[in-house]
C-alpha cells in the first residue's frame, strides 16, 4: 500500500507543470534570428489562418499548410480553416504575389510573430510566406496545455539563394509518387531547387514526342510522360521549389544512342548500360546533325520545364570514342582543337547557344569550365571549393556539390562542416563571393531503390539544407544532431519512408523469423563509405542486382553508434555516472550475445548468413569493450598481451564485411586505449 | 583468443544448413489442401511467368504479381519478366477468362504445383488464378539458398463465395489512396467484396451529377468524384474484388437532406450531423416524389457501380419523424401499415422495385427482412447467426457481419471463432445452408482516421478472411496467430500503415521527447471494447474531435500482452524454464519502472499526461505480478492480507482510464491466483 501511495504521489507530481529553462526551439534550418517570448499560441480545432484572397498561390499554400498542421496535431479534416483576415488567428501578409514559376533570387525572407493571442507572418513574396509557414509547422508541438506554438519572433532569410537536391533517376528509376514525397521533405527544410538528373548511360527517363525512341528504346519502359513531368513541376511550384532538368551530354549518354545511334561518336548498335562507371559512348560534336537534333530536343524540353535554368551535365567525358574516330580527329586538327577538353569546350559552346536560343541559362558540371564559355553559364562543382572559386574568378556563378554527395554515406556532421564559402572559396569577396549561389545535395542512384531512397536522403539532407539556409555561424554539431533527430521524426508525417522502411527491409531478410536480433546488428552498422561499395564488391553489381541486403537496409549513419560514442566519451573522460556506465555495460553485453541469437536466423536465410561475419566482429569487439570497461573502472594496467590481442580484434573488425562497417568501432577503440595508455593498440579510426 | 575461436566455430556452424522438420507453410488463409514436396523453386532475377496472351485481365494480374514479387524479394524493376509459356518458369493456365466485372459465385478454385524446376498454376477462371498468385506470393521467402518457394502442391477453393470488407467513409472521410492500399490488403488475403458505405448522417460521399447538392451540401467538400469512383472500381476489378456501394436509407440519411430537405419526413432545414448515434431524420416513404428522386439517383449510381448488387442499408430506422408526422400517420392508416416496421417494409419494397428496374439485386441490413420482401434480396446480418438463419428459412440469401465488427476492438481470436454456419445457423442444411453466402468484416468509422484506419483493419481482418475462405476445421488459434503475425509483416510491403503509423502517432504525443517509455505503455494497452468508448467518454466525441490520443495510437490487440499471457500460462502450469521466468521478471520490472520514465514526458505533453493514470495502474499491477512470481517460485502461501491488497490493485486497474484497458491484466490476475489458491482475489477477467 505504501508503494501504491508513492505511485499516486508521483502521479500527482506529474500533473504539476514545472517551470523549466526555455530551450531553443528545435527548428531546422535554424532561422537567422529567434527571439523567444512568453506564453504560447493554442492550436485547437478552431484554429484559423488567412492570407490575401487575391493571391491564389498563397491560398493554395495555406490549404497545404493546414493539411500538414492537421496531420501534425492529429486533427480531423473538419478542423482548422482558411478564413478571412479580420477573424483569423494566424494572418499571413505578403507585399506581392510571387511569380507562378519560382525564380532564382526571389526574396524568401519572412518575419513570424507568435503571441498567445495570435500570429502574424509577413513576407515580401509568396515564396517567403511559404518558408515562414514551414517554420510555424516545425514549432507546432504537444505542450502541457494542448498543441501550441510558443510565443516568439523570428526574422529569417536564406544565406544562399540556390539550395538544391539532385536525384539521379537514370541508374534506378524513381516513380513520381516517391519524388513527390521527397519534394514535401525539401519544402519542410526550405530547399528550393529540385535538380532532376533525367538521362545517363543507364536510362533516358523523359518522354520526348519529337524523338520518341529516346524513351522508347532507352528506358526499359521506365520513364515519365510529359503529363507526369508537368504534374511534378506544378507540385514543386506549389511548394516554392524550382525544377531544373539535367540531360547529361556529351558523355553519360549511352541511353540516347539505343534509339539514335547516329548521335554517337562511334558505330552502334548501342544497348542500355547495366553497369556503373564511366563509359565510352559519347556524342559526336563534329556533326551538324547533332546540333540540329539537340536544337529540336532542347526546344521541346525547354517548353516542358518552365525554369530559367537548364542543366546539360558535361561531366566525366571519356574521350575514347573521339580518340578512335579519324573523322573527329581531323575535325579537331582543322579547328585547332588541341585536346578533348578543347573539343568538349567547342561542343559546350554550341549547346550553350541552343540553350540560350530557347530562352534558358545553361548549367554544367565542373568540366564545362573552359576558356570561351559564356559568362552566364552556371558551374556546379563536384570537385571542391577551389574549382568553385576558380569559376567565380572567371566571372561565372557557381554551386557547390562537392561534400554534399549523399550516396557516399557520410555522416550528417561531415556534410554540415562543408561550407560553399569555406576552404578554397574562403578568400572570395564582393561580387565573386556573391557569385557563389549555394549548393546542392546530390544522390547518385547506383545503390538506390524506391524502397530505400528516402533513407539515403533523409535526415542528412536537412543538415545540408541548414548549411545553405542558416547563417554561417550556426554550426554547433551537437545541437544540430538534437534538432536533426527531431526533424527526422517530423518528416515521417510527410509520408517519407526513411524510418518506416527499415524494419520491413530487415524482416524481408529474416523471412518469418523474429527480426529483433538482426535489428540489433543493423542498428550498429553503416554501408561502406565513398566508392568502397563497388571497390570491394565480390561480384560486380549492376542495375539488375537486388537491393535487399544488410548494406541496403542499414542506415547511412548509425544513431545507436553516435549515442554510444557520447557515453564512451564520458567514461573515458571519467565523468560518466553509474547509470551511464551500467547502460554501456548492458549494451556491450547485448552486442556480444547477439551472435548467438542470430545463428538460427542465419540458418534460414542467405541474407542473414551474409551478415554473420559482421555479427562475429560485433561480438568480439563488444567483448573487448567490456574488458576495457572493467579495466577502466578498476584502474587496472593491463598486460601488453591483452592490448595486443585487442588490436588484433579491432584490426579484423576494421575490414569491411558484407559491404558494411561496424559504426561502434572508433568508440570501442577509444575504450581500449582508455585502459591501456602507452600501449600500442593501433590508431583510432 | 579462445573466445574468438569459439565465435568462429559458431559462425561455421551457422553456415551449415541443418535438416529441420518441415513446418506448415505460413499461409493465410490456409488452403483447402497442402501437400508438401521436397526441394524449392528459386526466385532469382531471371524468374519468369507466363499466362494466356489472349487474356488481358490475366496479363495485367501477372504484371501486378511481378511487382509484388519484386517488392517482396527486393529485386529491381528490371528483374523478373512476363514471358511466353514455352520458356516461363511459372506458367499460369486458365480455362477461360473471367468477366471484366467479377461476379458472385464465379469459380475461384485453383491448383498450384511448385517443384524445384518450375511451377504451374491452374484455374478455371482468371479470378481463380488471381487467388493462386496471392498464395504463391505468400510462399516466397528468404531461404538458405536465396529467395524461393518451397515445393508443394496446393488445391484450394473458398468455403464461401462472399468474403467482404465494409468501410464506412461517411463518419470520417477516407481518401482514395487509403482505400486502394486496403484493396491490396484484401486481395492478399483473398477477400473479394469491398462494401463501400458511402452515405450516412455524417456525410454523403459520392458525386451525383443529377443531384449535385447531395455532395455539394452534404459532404463538407469531402467526397469522391465519379472519375475517382470509376478508378477505384477498376483498381478493385484488377485485383478480383467486387465493389458494392451502400446508400443507407430511409434512416442514417441526414446528409441527404442538407441539400434536399423535401426528402425527409420532417421539416428542415438540416445540417450535416457531427455526432455519433442514431438520429431522427428519416426519408419520407409516403411521398411519390421520394421514389422519383430515388429512381433517378439509383439509376445514376447503378450505371456508376457495375456490380450486380446494390446495398440500400435499411438499418436502425428511428421512427420519431414518422410518429410525429400526421400525414405519414394518415398514410399508414390508409394502407393498413400497423407500425413503423411495416412502413419500412413498404418503403423497402418500393425501393427494391427501383433497384431491380436498374438491373441490380438489392441488399439490406437485418431490418429489411419483413413480410413480402422479394426473395432475391440479400440480407446482411449485424444481429447474429439466428437472424441469418431466419433469413435463409424465409428463402433469402444472407451474409454474416455480426461478430466481424472491427471497430469493436475485439481480438482476432474472437472474430476467428465466429462462423457464419455456427450458433443459430448451425442447423441449416441443403439449400438453406447454401443460402449463407459468407460474411463481411465491417469498420464503422466513428473513431477512424486516414492515419489509423489500417491498424483498425489489419491484421485482424485476415483472421476473418481465413474464416470465410478456409475449411471450417482450420481453427487452431495458436497456429492462426503464428500465421497472423507473419501476414501482418507481409502487409507492410503493400504500403499499409498499420505498423508504420504506430511510432509516429506516439511521437506526436511526446513531441520532441523520447518516445520509448510511451511505447512501453502503449504496447500493453488496448482501446476499450464494444461501444464503451462513447459510453465512458468524459466529453462527447464528434467528427471534429482530434484522433491523436493514446486510445487512437493503441492497437486493438496487444501482441505484447498475448506473448506475456503465453509465458504466464507456462509459469502457472509450472512448466516454464528459467529463461522464461527470468524474462517474465524483467518484463514486469520494466513495466513497474516505466511510470518514472514517463513522468518527465507527462510534464511536457497533455497527451502523455492523460495516460499517466494508466501508467500508474501498470506500475502497480506489474509490482503485484512480481510479488506473485516470487510467491510462486518460492511455493509460499501468502497471507490473506496480501491477496486482498492485490485484489484492490486489480480492481482499480480494471477501471478503464483514458478509454484504454491494460491488456496484461488477465495474465497478472492469473499469476496472483496462482500463488493464492483458495484466497479471494476476484475473478479473472
Amino acid at each position: 500500500m505504501v508503494r501504491t501511495f508513492l505511485v499516486l504521489i508521483m502521479l500527482a507530481a506529474a500533473c504539476l507543470s514545472v517551470a523549466e529553462p526555455r530551450r531553443q526551439p528545435y527548428l531546422m534550418p535554424m532561422p537567422a534570428s529567434v527571439q523567444q517570448g512568453s506564453g504560447q499560441l493554442a492550436l485547437d480545432t478552431s484554429f484559423t489562418v488567412a492570407g490575401s484572397a487575391d493571391n491564389p498561390a498563397l491560398q493554395r499554400a495555406l490549404g497545404l499548410f493546414l493539411e500538414d498542421l492537421r496531420r501534425k496535431t492529429g486533427m480531423t479534416a473538419l478542423s482548422m480553416k482558411v478564413t478571412d483576415s479580420r477573424s483569423a488567428i494566424f494572418v499571413v501578409k505578403t507585399d506581392r504575389p510571387s511569380r507562378d514559376v519560382p525564380e532564382l533570387g526571389e526574396d524568401e525572407s519572412y518575419r513570424l510573430e507568435v503571441s498567445s493571442s495570435g500570429a502574424i507572418l509577413t513576407a515580401a513574396t509568396t515564396l517567403g510566406a511559404m518558408r515562414g509557414l514551414e517554420t510555424f509547422l516545425q514549432l507546432a508541438e504537444a505542450t502541457p496545455r494542448g498543441f501550441a506554438v510558443p510565443a516568439m519572433t523570428i526574422q529569417d532569410k536564406p544565406r544562399f539563394p540556390w539550395r538544391g537536391l539532385m536525384i539521379d533517376v537514370s541508374r534506378h528509376f524513381i516513380p513520381i509518387a516517391v519524388l513527390k514525397r521527397n519534394l514535401d521533405g525539401m519544402a519542410a527544410v526550405k530547399l528550393n531547387v529540385f535538380h532532376w538528373h533525367l538521362s545517363d548511360d543507364q536510362g533516358f527517363r523523359v518522354e520526348s514526342k519529337r524523338f520518341p525512341r529516346l524513351q522508347g528504346m532507352g528506358s526499359d519502359g521506365l520513364y515519365y510522360t510529359q503529363a507526369e513531368v508537368r504534374d511534378l513541376v506544378r507540385y514543386a511550384q506549389e511548394r516554392g521549389i524550382r525544377v531544373v532538368p539535367e540531360f547529361d551530354m556529351p558523355g553519360h549518354s549511352t541511353a540516347w544512342y539505343v534509339g539514335y545511334p547516329e548521335l554517337a561518336s562511334g558505330p552502334g548498335p548501342y544497348a542500355i548500360e547495366r553497369k556503373w562507371g564511366v563509359f565510352v559512348p559519347t556524342m559526336d560534336p563534329t556533326e551538324e546533325k547533332t546540333y540540329k537534333f539537340l536544337d529540336r530536343f532542347i526546344g521541346e524540353m525547354a517548353a516542358l520545364f518552365p525554369d530559367k535554368y537548364f542543366h546539360i551535365g558535361g561531366d566525366e567525358v571519356n574521350g575514347k570514342q573521339w580518340d578512335a574516330n579519324p573523322k573527329i580527329q581531323e575535325f579537331m586538327r582543322r579547328h585547332g582543337l588541341r585536346n578533348n577538353e578543347a573539343l568538349q569546350g567547342y561542343f559546350d559552346s554550341r549547346v550553350e547557344k541552343i540553350v540560350r536560343k530557347h530562352g534558358k541559362i545553361m548549367l554544367g558540371w565542373d568540366e564545362v569550365l573552359q576558356p570561351g564559355l559564356p559568362k552566364d553559364v552556371v558551374v556546379q562543382s563536384w570537385r571542391g571549393q577551389a574549382s568553385l572559386a576558380e569559376a567565380a574568378r572567371q566571372g561565372h556563378r557557381s554551386l557547390l556539390s562537392y561534400g554534399y554527395y549523399l550516396d557516399l554515406m557520410w555522416p550528417a556532421s561531415r556534410h554540415y562542416a562543408v561550407d560553399p564559402l569555406g576552404e578554397g572559396a574562403s578568400g572570395l569577396e564582393g561580387e565573386q563571393q556573391q557569385a557563389i549561389l549555394g549548393g546542392e545535395a546530390c544522390l547518385w542512384s547506383e545503390y538506390v531503390s524506391p524502397e530505400d531512397i528516402d533513407s539515403r536522403i533523409w535526415p542528412r539532407a536537412a543538415a545540408i539544407a541548414e548549411r545553405l539556409w542558416s547563417p554561417a555561424d550556426i554550426n554547433d554539431v551537437n545541437f544540430m544532431y538534437t534538432r536533426l533527430e527531431h526533424i527526422n521524426n517530423q518528416l515521417d508525417g510527410l509520408g517519407l519512408t526513411h524510418n518506416s522502411s527499415y524494419v520491413p527491409m530487415l524482416q524481408r531478410m529474416t523471412g518469418s523469423g523474429d527480426v529483433g536480433p538482426l535489428r540489433v546488428l543493423a542498428d550498429v552498422v553503416e554501408p561502406v563509405k565513398d566508392y568502397d561499395r563497388e571497390d570491394i564488391a565480390v561480384t560486380e553489381e549492376t542495375s539488375l542486382t537486388p537491393l535487399n541486403r544488410l548494406v541496403d537496409a542499414a542506415r547511412p549513419e548509425s544513431n545507436t553508434a553516435r549515442r554510444f560514442a557520447g557515453m564512451v566519451d564520458l567514461v573515458v573522460a571519467g565523468t560518466a555516472d553509474s547509470q551511464t556506465r551500467q547502460q554501456l555495460r548492458s549494451t556491450l553485453a547485448s552486442w556480444r550475445d547477439n551472435l548467438t541469437e542470430l545463428q538460427p536466423l542465419a540458418q534460414e536465410s542467405f541474407l542473414v548468413k551474409e551478415a554473420m561475419p559482421v555479427s562475429a566482429d560485433l561480438s568480439n569487439v563488444a567483448q573487448a569493450g567490456l574488458e576495457a570497461l572493467d579495466c577502466i573502472e578498476k584502474h587496472e594496467n593491463p598486460p601488453q598481451a591483452w592490448a595486443t590481442a585487442q588490436a588484433v580484434i579491432i584490426a579484423e573488425a576494421q575490414k569491411p564485411k558484407a559491404q558494411v562497417l561496424l559504426a561502434i568501432l572508433p568508440s570501442v577503440t577509444k575504450l581500449i586505449q582508455g585502459c591501456s595508455a602507452g600501449k600500442d593498440v593501433g590508431p583510432v579510426q
